[in-house]
């Protein structure tokens, strides 16, 4: 009987996270929607081929290597699945760890035995590296989990390369990101490993719970990156130095984006507890969702007040941002905070996305929908202010920014540079003014619409 | 072992509230893209960004104050989250309560004792009014779960005064309803607490199980008061008694807003059973999804062929409208119908709600997504009808229905005078004619489609 | 304390279920937003309320007769909900079942004995019919996901008849398609039946997890039938054979459809393991989301290359109908892959989706949003590929696959001629030429963009 409950806690954990990772994946659809609205018509049909596109990229790169970089599991990289390679020490240590006997081992499956073996491995590891844990689930709902993140990683980028970049070129950067320099930082953080060998994130004290950092941040150090080399859209930026608003085509669309993100954001930060099953980590979770929750309004009030305090009007896309803002502000930190806290969390991030918007604007950083400082200015807001909020420390958390963006940042250069030297990353002028649709795809995304 | 059973159903209770809190903010989507479907285009950035706004500011108003009003936890309104305020008499209550030993006891965290000592406070206090309840959950869930109601009730406003009422006016209405107009009526009601110490709907054999009054026909008054208070919008009604259609800018638009709030249903009527984690519970749970399902498709048929047989038309916005006052109209009892009823009553209901829309329009009610007829007309079916199907009497209904529209029309006509006092709350004609999204929000929604 | 267990896992199972048809729900959506994205923007509103109401006729037939005809449950028509005939003898057979005592049994509700003993009724049925199962959960949560497979068969019929078939020709017809037609089916496969007396599926070797053919290749020999009574579109097809590309008139809509139906299918597979509970069925469960990953993700590969390959670009649509092929193709499958090989099967089903596509155009098959291709070329593929990864036998599955053909393509066809000659199924050249919208729904679907 007591294996019945364990196999109850088993289930609901794999489910929890199998729930969690689909929100995750959902905000593919969020992006896509968001970044569809914000661009121009001529430029939509491109976008939404690279968000479909890179989503599945994320996905194959991550089964390829990904994982197995980020989480050193190199036996299962060609085992995810139900056909992995069984260890018998592995079933001994987890018998032992699971504190049952060899009788009810001998009522499992094969297969059961595998799956449990290998979390046990996984957290043995894990300890080892100083990080903590104690859950055990399914491997299959942990890969599931963790692949959704680096789409949302890679998610990010699209948006602010928008308008200008060759499709074919953004994706040879997706392999790499996704099957590469996205793993390696996450193996520092995440899976506790020292930072090429020279100093261990955990133990300066860093820490972030969901990724402001590790997924957010990183996507717009990545973003940065390939904006610096692309250069802005033709006719954003005047000789004098005034900036060209060049607006969405399509704001229900954008605004539909934000709330899928923002319905995602549950299963982001809500699945990032790694465990519901016992008392303590579903009021963890509860805990996490109802602050998700409150950082995003907070971060829509906070925009809104200030794009009207400032620009004389009730800006839409700002406070569609804000809400994104105040979503990233709250995800390194969204199981310590009260809700009072996280809502003001939440509203600062809102308020500093807009000067960011305006400022990067101001240095001729063309980012077509605010995605850098969404998730670059305000990810780096979010880990500074968890080391007020939870146990971070601030030390940690500046080193690991660092850490984080030096990588993210140099290591998406190199690849930017390389891949503009073979096959070359921006549309011809011509096709910039044609739009990237026909260009690149053969298909307008709204052929009865924009009366050409 | 006992107290690990106790803890997988307290964690499952909890996700499951989770779960179904995240399919009812998902409503907050739905409701946005339906009014920006049903709305011109030149009016739909503007009530894009108040189904935003609006949203945030129930969630901060509730957090403020909304929820210490409805359910009278003074204690917990700065302490939602993982920082409240451990009453020691409230942790020996909740041991005797969870049949639990001090041993036991010793384990848990101070957050976990809080957190189940203050649900075990909630509990004695509405068993003492008379309502029943046995659920243990986390707090952050219960608080998660009851405000994305409060958001819904708020966005059934948005669609009814769209086109012509002044965003801020509108915000500023937000701010009174949904910290204090819906609270006060949610503690005489979810809450069972005297209306006003006169009377107590509970022992009236008053019930609404997810909100056909209490949240829909409560949304649905303060938007007729709005309405009433606004005026029509230029050109809809002519002298002679006829009306124009103003068709919406973007069905598909609408028809996806219509499918979200189908969905995020399941979560609104399945979380209001309160309780999973037993077999009688889940039975509850699936009796309620499937007849939140029938209810929505018979509204559907029902407003499809009345629409065909009156207007020889399969009128779209008419099929939609039925759906939702399926919803609306079995949402007052979704627990005690067979699937054959609930789609009779969903039937009716999508009978009904075209009706109400052609009589409105007779008496010159501008209602430009039909919210009135959907959340109110349908919402008073659903409370009476539940009289016929479920426990609750059909004069505790009627006095029920009364005490909620007399309460929230009042209150919501003296708001709207007040707000209209100070800053009014209509746009300038000649911002009506341009579109309130140049005058209000300074963006276009679609500003290539238009053709200007 | 083993009842409050079992209580826990029958909860569990529940919700699963619950959580898992609401996904499968939510694909209604997917399907109207891509097939409103795919045709042009004046069919657009009839093609919404063909799908709406197909949705609210599914429920509506397959709680009046359709699950009885497919799962023998003669008894249960009209009592689906809580007010079932409880059977004596049902009880005692559920008392033994589930192992518990009478004592226990006298602690349970009416309803809650009832349920339970439903179920059993059900899988003592279902083990003499040669099918395995040991799933026990609420019957509402089992037609709750049941009904919600019948739409998604449906579903796909309206896409493939787009642009020229009459409204109520199509309800008319989606009346004995979910009535009946797929249900005749659904009982000789998931529920065992002989195929009308004469042989036996399982016994053959035929299994199809999730419904590659039964539900899938269902749908989409019902198009081909209803596509070949109906004719081309005007003007789809040259005289020198020569074919017309039709954009679609909105991408981004068409995109998020992809997504929802993307999402929406980790609930119609992940569902179908029918069971979460313990250790082995949850990693079936997480298992089965993965692949679904990975499979569409696969089908994205595909498709994108092989268009890009052939047609020099980067066709969106395709990597959409490439996306929904590699999910179609591993539906019949799911559990017993890799994530590798599951990759592989959408990788596969991708590239056939575009050969079909271009294939079914040659041979003037008009299907504007490539249904019968992804749904039928691919579901047969999906059929047939299970017999290489799973358990199923080639000799089963291809005799399967051609039962599912012959009665389904066969009735269609049938039922198609009937409509035809009692309401005629075409509209109009005069309509076809005006659209579907004004002549049907008397409504546009974008009155202010199409600049009539």
């Amino acid at each position: 009987m007591e294996n019945q409950i364990l196999e109850l806690q088993y289930a609901m954990d794999t489910f929890y996270f199998l729930v969690c990772g689909a929100l995750v994946m959902w905000m593919a659809a969020g992006f896509a929607m968001l970044e569809a609205g914000l661009v121009r018509a001529k430029n939509t049909t491109e976008i939404l081929t690279k968000n479909v596109a890179l989503f599945a990229i994320s996905c194959g790169m991550y089964m390829i290597c990904g994982y197995a970089i980020m989480y050193g599991g190199d036996i299962f990289i060609s085992s995810i699945g139900n056909d992995g390679v069984v260890l018998p020490e592995l079933a001994t240590i987890t018998a032992e760890y699971l504190g049952v006997t060899a009788e009810v081992f001998a009522e499992l499956s094969q297969s059961d035995i595998e799956s449990a073996a290998w979390n046990v491995a996984v957290l043995a590891e894990s300890k080892e590296a100083g990080f903590s844990g104690d859950s055990v689930y399914s491997n299959a709902s942990d890969f599931f989990f963790q692949v959704v993140f680096v789409a949302t990683a890679m998610s990010i980028v699209s948006g602010a390369v928008a308008e200008r970049m060759k499709l074919w070129a953004f994706l040879a950067f997706a392999v790499v990101m996704t099957g590469f320099i996205y793993p390696m930082e996450g193996s520092w953080t995440w899976n506790g490993a020292d930072v090429f060998g020279l100093f261990n994130l955990g133990d300066l004290g860093f820490a972030d719970f969901a990724g402001s950092g590790i997924v957010h941040m990183a996507g717009a150090s990545a973003a940065l990156a390939g904006v610096l080399v692309l250069g802005a859209r033709k006719g954003k930026y005047n000789k004098d130095g005034s900036v060209n608003a060049i607006p969405g085509a399509n704001l229900p669309m954008a605004t539909l984006g934000t709330f899928i993100l923002w319905m995602g954001w549950f299963g982001f930060n809500g699945g990032s507890v790694l465990k519901l099953g016992d008392m303590s980590s579903s009021n963890a979770v509860a805990i996490v969702f109802m602050n998700t929750l409150m950082a995003a309004s907070g971060g829509v009030i906070g925009a809104l007040v200030v794009a009207r305090l400032w620009f004389k009007k009730a800006d839409l896309t700002m406070a569609l941002n804000g809400a994104l803002a105040g979503l990233v502000a709250i995800t390194a930190s969204p199981d310590s905070s009260t809700a009072l806290v996280a809502t003001l969390v939440g509203l600062a991030g809102g308020i500093i996305v807009v000067f960011s918007i305006v400022g990067l604007d101001k240095v001729k950083i063309d980012d077509p929908v605010g995605a850098i400082s969404v998730h670059g200015t305000v990810g780096l807001f979010g880990l500074l202010i968890a080391s007020a909020i939870g146990e971070a420390t601030f030390i940690g958390q500046l080193v690991g920014a660092l850490t984080i963006f030096v990588w993210v940042f140099g290591a998406s250069l190199v690849v930017w540079f390389i891949i503009k030297a073979i096959m070359g990353i921006r549309i011809t002028e011509e096709e910039e003014y044609e739009g990237a649709d026909i260009a690149e795809c053969g298909q307008e995304a709204y052929p009865e619409f924009t009366g050409k």
